[in-house]
């Protein structure tokens, strides 16, 4: 228990307990400014008489490819998510890459590449860069920072601060297929399903649901510490109690039985192309439908509802018809997973 | 050399000819925009009625804590200069920190307040950070990146593109320290000479000198690679000549005999927080005049002109007499100095 107060762990990577104590303990403190400690996905910014969203995310995937993407495309699609989720258009990308000497060449090429079509396909632009480059051993492969900066469409106000009870809980598809695919590559599992990562850039979706109405209170997409993790952050803001059903979450078959046999709760696992939005009850049924006109919201659903009781707390109705709380992840999952 | 075509070598990150052939070669097919062509310090936005800076640097200085600063506050610096050298005020930086498990908590929680004592210093907010944590092995104690927004001051246009014969090319102080104090700790040489990095913010260097005058044609700071190589740099860009004397650059006594000792030439040495400013003649003594006011700038001085002969070259006046061609740098001095 002492090492965890005097060296960095995995968990304080992971996106669950020990991160929250990171940012509020060591970094809150260090960089003391409200913007910062409205911990969106992304910083909201008032420069003259553009409302910006900006946001930050290194990646440290390990596989560099896996199967449905890579490294460079994880990157774009995440911090592009990053910005969608302030309720913003994102415009600009910056790239900033850490590769180990000696890495392909050829490697570096299909990445870059990878990351020029998924800025085509997001409607972004990477405009500014870095590159370092390290003695082997000093890094493992390739690292990708991507920052981005977007502008927040009219008359939206989203923070993870404003759910509300009477809220309805949408989330976009099936859950925790990133994670555990990136799982099985790494531990070269000869399983026979064939997952593929949900990497995808949400911002046309979200222009849509913004479109269809003004009643969306929080965007959020649940990647490290997965929907779990997302939930319980914004119970905590927004001081509200979440009821979710277990029996309305999507899980692919072939994802929740990988889950079942490695003993992973598919709450817990990374996503890379869903998001979770809370909506006022009476637009559920209008921003779901803009939802399901979207590729990558074919499959939304209502899977809960915000409540007045227990703030801070979320519990899940579970298929047997009982009900548990779903605490914030403590201990890291699965380290190197975004 | 086959080699060089098939692998990243250190050389791709040194900031000399590795590193234009890389950025030339895969960057801009990847990332085809104008923005991103222009290879400023920073891309230049039209956001709006805004005119934006936006940047990004990773660090990943090795040993992390060294004479006259750390990783931290290097990080802040480097993107607030970064913003500064596009003519803009700095106001907005974002965080991505990667740790190495069993990074001491202790080092981290002093590397951040360093970051915010530097950020409270340049007057800039960091708004948004990630942290990532990867296994012991995969990354070598921290590396940070930052990216950065600014406004750019009215009426400015600053562009490596913007050199004009009979410019002259003025230089903020001594260069060299940054370089040689890192190379000192790290070879952990016992020589009595104290080095000490240069690392500041240069943005209020750069709001005098603006106020000063509307002739100012480009802003660099010689970080990796150092003068020689940011010359070599504005030289292609602008397609002009640069001639410049050794006889008028600084360099510290300390440092110098170090370098000579080692057998580095200062000219390729990193700084960060020296600049060099390309100015129409008639202005420079009026720049110069409000840079000594200016802490950062007490030592500026003109250092050479800009030359319609040789575009592309840059040409150094000995203190012997002579004069030789100063190339843009090969292979990689030394790596992770920044």
């Amino acid at each position: 228990m002492a090492d965890k107060k005097q060296h960095i762990l995995l968990d304080h990577g992971g996106g669950g307990q020990l991160s929250h104590e990171l940012i509020s303990g060591l970094m809150l403190p260090a960089f003391r400014n409200d913007i910062l400690a409205q911990l969106n996905d992304g910083a909201l910014l008032d420069i003259g008489a553009n409302r910006l969203a900006f946001s930050t995310d290194t990646y440290v995937v390990d596989p560099v490819f896996f199967p449905g993407g890579d490294i460079g495309e994880l990157a774009v699609n995440g911090t592009v998510n990053d910005i969608a989720m302030c309720g913003a258009v994102p415009l600009f990308l910056s790239a900033g890459l850490v590769v180990e000497e000696g890495f392909a060449m050829a490697d570096l090429e299909k990445i870059l590449a990878s990351m020029g079509r998924a800025a085509d396909a997001a409607g972004v632009k990477v405009v500014t860069g870095d590159t370092k480059v390290v003695p082997r051993g000093v890094a493992d492969k390739i690292f990708i920072n991507t920052s981005g900066i977007g502008q927040i469409h009219a008359g939206v106000n989203l923070s993870a601060e404003k759910a509300r009870a009477g809220d309805c809980v949408i989330l976009s598809g099936s859950i925790a297929d990133h994670g555990m695919t990136i799982l099985l590559q790494r531990e070269e599992m000869a399983f026979e399903a064939r997952l593929q990562s949900d990497t995808a850039p949400l911002n046309f979706l979200v222009a849509r649901m913004l479109a269809a109405s003004g009643e969306i209170h929080v965007l959020r997409d649940p990647t490290r510490g997965g929907v779990g993790s997302a939930l319980n952050e914004i119970a905590v803001q927004s001081q509200v109690g979440i009821r979710i059903h277990e029996d309305r979450i999507a899980v692919k078959p072939a994802v929740a039985g990988v889950c079942d046999l490695l003993g992973f709760e598919p709450l817990y696992v990374a996503n890379e192309g869903k998001l979770l939005a809370f909506v006022a009850a009476p637009h559920a049924e209008k921003v779901l439908a803009a939802m399901h006109e979207d590729p990558c919201g074919r499959d939304a659903a209502v899977i809960g509802e915000v409540v007045a009781e227990n703030p801070g707390t979320v519990v899940m109705e579970t298929r047997i018809g009982g009900s548990r709380i779903v605490p914030m992840l403590t201990g890291e999952q699965l380290p190197r997973i975004c």
